[in-house]
């Protein structure tokens, strides 16, 4: 059901745009009275796109949880409001992966679909990522693949989809339009950029057989603009390679990597005192920017990224916006202390336009 | 100036203490009245020696900040509320070094000095720790020990003492009584133990004349039981490796030690990608859990502790407590993902029996 919009977020989100855009055509006054006359008679009204592309680099510039914020400003912002129909839906999602990962060099792109409107469910994209490997789990409890996408990979296959069984294949979109089931598709492999692992020092790191893909583009958060609520608005960045070596590689509930590394770098793994943990993780995280930066493939590191945030804190605070911030997330999830985020606080007022958890912009 | 006791707060304290000793002599209502009459005569109370023991025990349960809590029940408590004098309070200090030390088998121990009551000041310790290393401020602005100790560190010397200048000077000991200036005390060298660092591997590592001394014993925090504020109650645990390795030898305010350490190994520090950071901070880590180690001196890595710290939760949990918890401090500050207290949240709940930062019990 439509939730309705919220007036005052409304008027909130279009003081703040005239306030930064002061050449905006209009006036606050005018768009307001505007938006007021659509509400009454649809109940919702449209932004104009040059507010939804304000709307969309300000919820990005408003994600606390994101040290990659520098970059708002160039956000490339595909306008697909008009677009509903799922099959559409999934040839404009398979062009956003085609021009975000541009041959490597890394485009952050979002790709915003139609709303729900009165009477009208919004396009919905059942998938986390836009790309995921799916997980398997066997009967003795191991999993081959991604542990993080066991659920999802069971409901695509109660779909009737079928996956190779390898610890990489690519899982489907699952789409839903405005009526009728959610629609599976296959991603054409020439959509997907991926790299292979490798180490540069370690030769049999290869045979591993690891790989990554190269564009992260999350697909299942809602985009809350001006009491709008985009439910289908993909969006990525590139890859910080703690996500890939540290997170979706070691941790315990996931690839779960680093006591079959540690055991192929031939570790005392007899205590934790030797800190086999981390010199696993380590060469795991070297691998990864090691192999992106062998196949130019935008990536980063979090000490680069780290001192880029507080670039992109001291520039903000010169506009005269305080830039909020949750320590635990910016905070990369290796050599915490050795990143300058590590050593201070963060304003944590939330703030909209921004990115939230599915259906929490609905109350 | 006496801040006066807050009769709800010691009312909470004994409600707790009776509900957690129910073989406690007396019972709630009557220490209450007592409490009541001795605040009406004197503007304080006194703990007994148990209640103080619990006091400063549960006072660790509640440091939200600290993995270390498992052991808080075995905290070794010293009554010493009837030392003020200087000389005396100096002299105690040693004692609970050499009793904490234990010759390397360290004991958790607490030393409670005499507060503050009406018309009397309190017994104050101005160090932050009983033991740290005088940092010098060369004229260049470079500085030969440990920067955190600068301020202190000029501060001393204008009490007349003089440092020998090395990287590694400990500190004397400055201590307030009720009346008069601070004093300044010399810790007995037999007092402190260190332990000289040098790396599993490396034969050079050495050579780099490092060493760290074996207890951590924080000395300027205020420890509040029942509304009385104690303002000298140093306490110690043993060292988590990574508060050595990562912080007090890696960080850029402190020892900076990273580029030397990775120049020794010949990293490649020409871009941060090559993660030359991450290897020298492991290097550094894996040498002070060596140290320590074949040192015989008692010392924990994260891991090890982060798995007991989740056992604590358990413990409490079924004890039908729930533990107040930091997740900024209690996630250690090297490979925090591969840990296990990085995947859960807190309850954030502020509890008093507390170690509270000096003056923040005092309204
Ligand atoms: C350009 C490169 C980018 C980098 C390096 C980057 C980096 C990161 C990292 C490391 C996280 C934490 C992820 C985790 O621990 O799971 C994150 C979270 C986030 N980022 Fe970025 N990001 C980038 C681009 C973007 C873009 C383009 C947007 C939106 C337009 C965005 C919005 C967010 C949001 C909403 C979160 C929180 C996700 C959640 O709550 O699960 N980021 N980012
Ligand atoms: C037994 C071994 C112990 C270990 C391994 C341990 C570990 C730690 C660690 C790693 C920290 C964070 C330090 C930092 O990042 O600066 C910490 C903080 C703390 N610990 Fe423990 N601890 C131990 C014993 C104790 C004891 C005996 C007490 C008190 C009786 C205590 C009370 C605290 C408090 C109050 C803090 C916060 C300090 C602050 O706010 O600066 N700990 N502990």
């Amino acid at each position: 059901d439509f939730p309705g919009v919220d007036i005052h977020e409304a008027h909130d989100f279009f003081r703040q745009y005239y306030a930064e855009n002061p050449d905006a055509p209009g006036s606050l006054h005018r768009r307001m009275v505007e938006v007021a006359d659509e509400l009454n008679r649809y109940g919702t009204y449209a932004h104009t796109e040059d507010e939804l592309a304000f709307g969309a680099r300000v919820a990005w510039r408003n994600s606390s949880r994101c040290i990659g914020r520098l970059y708002w400003k160039s956000l490339v912002v595909r306008d697909r409001r008009d677009v509903t129909d799922p099959y559409e839906v999934f040839s404009e999602c398979i062009e956003h992966l085609q021009l975000a990962t541009n041959g490597g060099k890394i485009r952050p792109t979002i790709t915003i679909f139609a709303p729900p409107a009165p009477g009208r469910r919004g396009v919905r994209i059942r998938n986390d990522q836009m790309i995921r490997y799916a997980g398997y789990r066997a009967v003795d409890g191991s999993v081959i693949g991604d542990p993080a996408q066991v659920e999802f990979t069971r409901a695509v296959e109660r779909f009737g989809w079928l996956g190779e069984g390898s610890a990489f294949d690519i899982l489907p979109l699952v789409i839903d339009g405005p009526t009728g089931p959610p629609h599976v598709f296959e991603i054409p492999r020439d959509a997907i950029l991926e790299v292979p692992i490798e180490h540069p020092q370690h030769a049999w790191f290869a045979e591993l057989g690891l790989r990554w893909h190269a564009v992260p583009a999350i697909s299942n958060m809602d985009l809350r603009i001006g009491g709008i609520t985009y439910t289908a608005a993909p969006f990525n960045g590139w890859y910080l390679g703690t996500e890939i070596g540290s997170r979706n590689f070691g941790d315990t509930d996931r690839y779960d990597l680093l006591p079959g590394i540690a055991r192929r770098l031939g570790l005392d793994t007899s205590t934790e005192r030797t800190l086999w943990k981390d010199r696993a993780l380590l060469e795991l995280n070297v691998a990864v920017l090691h192999s992106f930066t062998m196949a130019d493939v935008t990536i980063t590191d979090h000490h680069t990224e780290s001192e880029r945030f507080l670039m992109h804190l001291e520039r903000e605070e010169k506009a005269g916006r305080s830039v909020p911030g949750d320590w635990s997330w910016l905070v990369p999830p290796m050599s915490g202390s050795a990143t300058g985020v590590f050593h201070r606080y963060y304003d944590t007022t939330e703030r909209t336009p921004a990115f939230v958890p599915r259906g929490a912009g609905c109350p």
